[in-house]
Order: structure tokens, then C-alpha cells, then sequence
């Protein structure tokens, strides 16, 4: 692979996995562990680029490859100079491949050995995705990081069907690989492609999928097909048994997880990456994170509460903002609540992310983890009495 | 009246009744001929404070006391320490009456020598808002600006039901003055309160009102009951006659007004303030106003169009986005699309006053704003045809 793309490990916890690094791409640099903000569409939801880069400091966003496809389509990408140039955002975006949604999503699918057919969820159309087409249209996007083509199974899934599935992707993977190889970046930065894991909640089959995955060779490594209805349990072990098996010297992305809970047991089985709508889906449902658990704006008893959402926060929502215009804003439908805890939210998730590689690096991870786990934890179930 | 407020002239156009002028209030000075965003419930739809005050550079906003009395009430605003405080907003802020919300927009009104009695457009509850209510609401809120209240007449309004209906406007205008005169402000800063001329389009009534206005007294005088469909040439000619009865040293606010087109004739005519939710509505409907007229985002032809919506405007949205972008976000549904589009359209008619204030001052205001009407409508001619 000829390409920028550079992971470099940096502290170690002594106590577990958890690691801290960063990775370099033609549009930056990417301290590790890290969130990255969804903009699915090529937005973040109700968050405008000037405040995820200056005020939020997200240092890479996700887009994804099946919805840009669809809309505004890779004519107009093209057109546009790639994703990057065409929603104003200088640093690195990594590309879910769609393969997710092509199976939670999209209608009709047929799955075929090379590929998979399915009807647009917008208006039907009938489209068909193979990893070759799936690299061309990341090409058309330009997104620095690219992932592989993959079924992602749903849970429960029955042990055979997840075999067959798993080599599937295997075979997927591969193919990936030399569309890769065989293609070159449109926008002179450099592209990078990971693979993504699968295996239900079978450890043969998960073992299976990331030596197939390793033997092809990628420049980071997903776990997919976790987050998707499995106990939380089940995914920490899927997680701490993968991460034992693909390279240290790697990046690892547990895909579309979660809950600040599940990101820090994640981190400490070795995760260095993650994306998830819930920050800023939960905020436009007016649910707000703080370090004492999460909030419901809309809650009656917010009306004269004219502190902030959470007094230790620095966003710009609780700099200048109280619960009470939250709640009233919630409350009377204002396109302003959405932007508000989307900020916050993301800020909390971000700031997480950060106080994460402090405490690495300071060597108090595992304590540190732990007692925040019992604050929000302890605090949302506080809540939820009320 | 014990107050800080005060206006001052400084250039007059040697050709119209246009001039510039200033006035101040304890939050800050408002250079006039102005344009205020419409923050109804507290808020200017999809734009935070902080883009309204440091990328538009807003002097001032207008927010509405029968929308910010049903919600967030009274009692919390006086919590909050009044409006400002409660939305962030440090600059100057004028409360609409509620008058014409009454009239518009509430059921079942029932109007009664000392006031009117409403059902809320929310719950159906009942309500009485009378002159002294509406300062004291007004009082609660805090705004820098109160304004009286009156009875809007729909268009068109039989002369005899305009003739009683501006009577009762004048007695309740003695009212609202001794109301304001005896009570004080709740939060430190001074408040001052503007009368507001009605009479529909009846040059005589309009003349009584006027005077009667004038005898009450006021620090600045409105003009009501315009733009609720009558004819535009029918709107300038009572404008123009009605800034010919209230006196020159005050400052004079057509209410509710209007397109750019709109704007340029009343300034013409002697008009020095102005408030409108067209840039923030028609904003979120995908319709741009540019200096060679409006534009629907919508259109297919713009999406391959790469350039901004408008190459001569320094709008956030001009500087980093492209046409092709705003289409792709109207398209996908995206809340950015609505904030992106009240920027634009609120820097455009921000822009606009401050471009009429230089030309006054130059000196060749008259025929400066005859070009710019040629041009908007010629092009907005133009893009009704493609």
C-alpha cells in the first residue's frame, strides 16, 4: 500500500489494554483514543463545521459511503473536489462503507458471492454494491480513511449463518484489497483502507475472521457487528478476545459504539476508535450527558433551573446557557435545542475521549475508569427515580 | 418619563425623507435605519447568539410578549433575571406587544373597552391582556423597547369597524403611557415604550391616530396594521403620510416589514426601524436572498453549481459553501440547511441597512436604492422564468 497513513502507539496502561497513539493523515493528525463525530450525510447533525472545528475540536468526522452514495451521489462529489472540499471540512473523514446499512437499511437485499443488491431506501432504485464498487465510490468521497465492504449479521444470528457470513467477508476483504491496490486517490491526498472484523458472537468465528483479515493486511482493523442488540457483556469479551488477535501496531475501531460506559470498558480492552449517533441523536431527543449521568430536558423541574446542564462543562451551551432556556427552547419546538445539546453532547464526548488519554498516559486509567463509571451510572439511576 | 433612551438624528438625504441616526439604550446603541431579527420566543430561529452577534453583527432583536408570556410565563423570566439574561443576549431587545399575535394567531378573541380576552394558540387557555397587563408582562420581560398595545385591523377593514378600532387604540395608548409611568423597571436597566399608529389604509384615521399618539406622548412611534395584504403602493403612500404627522426627533419602526423592496421604499418615505421573519422563514424554506434576487436552493440546476450562493456577500455561508452543498442539505433534510439559510438571508438584510445608512450618509441615497430595486426584481423577474 502506498499511502501517509501512520499509527504510532504511545503510552501504555499497566493495568490493561488501553492505549494511547495517534495516527497521521494527508488532512492531520488524530490523537487516539478518539470519537468521531457522525456526519452521515456530510453534516453533523444541527452542528455547523465552524463549531466542530473551533469550538468542539473534533479532529476527524465520519461520513457514509451508502447514504452519500445515494445523495448527492459520486458525480457530484467528484464534481465538488471530494467530500471534503464539498461540506468544508479540512481534516481527516473516515467512510463507513455501507455495508451496515446496506443490511439495516435498504429494502430487497439479495446477497450474491461478489456483492449485494438492494433497493434505496429514498425511492426504491435498485442498486449493487461489490468491494470494488464500494472503493470507487470512496475514491469519487476522498475520504482519508476507507473501510472494506462487510455483511454485518444481525443478533441473535443463528452459528452457521454467521460462518457463512464471516467468510463471506473474508472473501469480501480481499477483494477490497486489490480495488484498493488497482485504484488510486482522485484528489491528490493519500486514502487509506481498513477491514472490519465480523463473527457474530462466536469467538471461532471472530478468531477466524481477523487472522483472514490480518493475513490480507490492512492499515487498521474494525470490529463490526457488535452494538447491534447483544448484552454489553457479551460485547466487552467479543471485544478483549479480538483485540488480543489483530496487531498491536494497528489501529482498532469498534464501530458505532455507544454509551460513555461502553467506550471506556472498550478503551480498556485496547480500542483506540469509535463513532456513534448517540450524542447527537440523544440530544435532539433532549437527553443531555453530564459527569453525573444523563438529563432530560424536557423534564418539568428544569423550568427555573438556571444553572447550567452541567456545572463542570465548558461547551459553549452551559458557558452561556441555562437548563431553563434549554427546557423552554425543548419545549417550544426551537430549531436552537438541537444545536444546543448537540454541542453539549458532543462536547462531553469529546472531553471524555481527552480526559481518557490523560489518564493513560498519567497511569491511573483503570482507577479513574472505574470510579466514573460508578458516577454516571450511580447518577442515572438517580435519575430515573425522579 | 424617567429613561436613557434617546434618538439623534445625523444625516438627511437631500432627496426623501431617508436619514441616519442612532439611538441609545443601557444595552448598547443601535445605528438606524435598522433591520431587528425576529427572536419570537426567545430565540432567532436556527442562528445562536453568538453567530447573531458576532458573525451578523445584530444590533438588536426583537422577541414577542404573547408568545414569551404563554411560554417560558412571566414568573420565569423575572427567575431569570429578564430576557437578556435568560436568552444570553447582551444587546438591545424590543418586545412586540402581542397585539397582532392576538388578532392573528390566538382563538376566540373577545375585545372589551379596557382590553381583550384570548384563548392561547397553545392550550386553549384563557387569557385578558390589557394595556397596564402587557406593560407589566413587558416589565417582566424586560426588553429595552416596549411596545403598546393595540387592536390590528385585517385588510381590507370596513371604515366604520377601522374607525372604532383606532379609537379604542388611542384610549388604550393613554393607558399603556400612565401603566408605564407607574411602574419601574425590575432589573437595573432602563425600559422605554413606543406608541403605535393604526387606522388601516384611512389617510384621516391614520392622521387621528398619529395625533392622538403624539398628545399621549411617546419615545418612538410605530406603524401598525401595515403589510397584512394590502397593496404595496398602497403601504408606501400611508407610510409616507404618516411620517409626515409624528415628529422628526423620534424614531419611526413600520412594523412587520418587509422585503428588501419594501424596506428601500419606507426608508425612503422616513422610516428608521424594521422587523421581519422573512429572512429567518423564508430562509428555511430554501429561498436565498442575493443582490440580484432570490433564489430557491431547491433547484435542481444548482446541483453542480459550486459557487456560493451569492459571490459578492461575506456571510459565513458564502465564504465556505457552495450551492451545490445548500441544495444537498434542503434535499437531505438537514438541520444545517436552516441555519446555513437564516445566516445568509439575515447578513443580506443586515448588510442592506448598513449599505443604506452609507448611502444616505454619501449623499446619493435616492439613486443608489432605485438601481438596487431594478436589479433585485429584474433578476427575481429572471429566476421565475427558468
Amino acid at each position: 500500500m502506498v499511502n501517509s497513513f501512520k499509527f504510532r502507539q504511545l503510552e501504555k496502561d499497566n493495568y490493561s489494554k488501553a492505549r494511547t497513539g495517534y495516527f497521521e493523515t494527508d488532512h492531520g493528525v488524530v490523537e487516539t483514543p478518539i470519537f468521531m463525530p457522525v456526519g452521515t450525510q456530510g453534516t453533523v447533525k444541527a452542528v455547523n463545521q465552524n463549531l466542530l472545528e473551533n469550538e468542539l475540536k473534533a479532529q476527524i468526522v465520519l461520513s457514509n459511503t451508502y447514504h452519500l452514495y445515494l445523495r448527492p451521489g459520486a458525480e457530484i462529489l467528484e464534481k465538488a473536489g471530494g467530500l471534503h472540499n464539498f461540506m468544508s471540512w479540512k481534516k481527516p473523514i473516515l467512510t463507513d462503507s455501507g455495508g451496515y446499512q446496506v443490511f439495516s437499511l435498504a429494502g430487497l437485499r439479495k446477497l450474491k458471492p461478489d456483492g449485494v443488491e438492494f433497493r434505496s431506501h429514498l425511492d426504491g432504485s435498485l442498486h449493487f454494491f461489490t468491494p470494488g464498487k464500494i472503493i470507487q465510490i470512496q475514491r469519487s468521497i476522498g475520504s482519508d480513511i476507507m473501510m472494506a465492504l462487510d455483511e454485518c449479521v444481525p443478533y441473535p444470528c443463528e452459528y452457521d449463518y454467521a460462518e457463512k457470513s464471516t467468510k463471506l467477508t473474508s472473501n469480501w476483504a480481499i477483494l477490497n484489497k486489490e480495488a484498493f491496490e488497482n485504484s488510486k486517490p482522485i484528489y491528490g491526498h493519500n486514502q487509506t483502507l481498513f477491514g472490519i472484523v465480523q463473527g457474530s458472537v462466536y469467538k471461532d468465528l471472530r478468531q477466524k475472521s481477523a487472522e483472514d483479515l490480518v493475513k490480507t493486511g490492512f492499515d487498521g482493523y474494525a470490529i463490526g457487528g457488535l452494538a447491534v442488540g447483544e448484552p454489553a457483556d457479551k460485547m466487552y469479551e467479543i471485544v478483549d478476545f479480538v483485540t488480543g488477535i489483530i496487531p498491536e501496531n494497528k489501529p482498532r475501531y469498534l464501530m458505532g459504539v455507544g454509551r460513555p460506559e461502553n467506550i471506556l470498558e472498550a478503551v480498556e480492552r485496547g480500542i483506540d476508535m469509535f463513532d456513534c449517533v448517540m450524542p447527537t441523536r440523544n440530544g435532539r431527543n433532549s437527553n443531555l450527558f453530564t459527569s453525573t449521568g444523563v438529563i432530560n430536558m424536557r423534564n418539568a423541574k428544569h423550568k427555573d433551573d438556571f444553572d447550567p446542564v452541567d456545572s463542570d462543562c465548558g461547551c459553549y451551551t452551559c458557558r452561556n446557557f441555562s437548563k431553563a432556556y434549554l427546557r423552554h427552547l425543548f419545549n417550544a419546538g426551537e430549531i436552537l435545542a438541537l444545536e444546543l445539546a448537540s454541542i453539549h453532547n458532543l462536547f462531553f464526548y469529546l472531553n471524555l475521549m481527552k480526559q481518557i488519554r490523560e489518564h493513560i498516559k498519567k497511569g491511573d486509567f483503570s482507577k479513574w475508569k472505574a470510579n466514573y463509571i460508578l458516577q454516571i451510572t450511580y447518577d442515572n439511576k438517580k435519575h430515573q427515580e425522579d
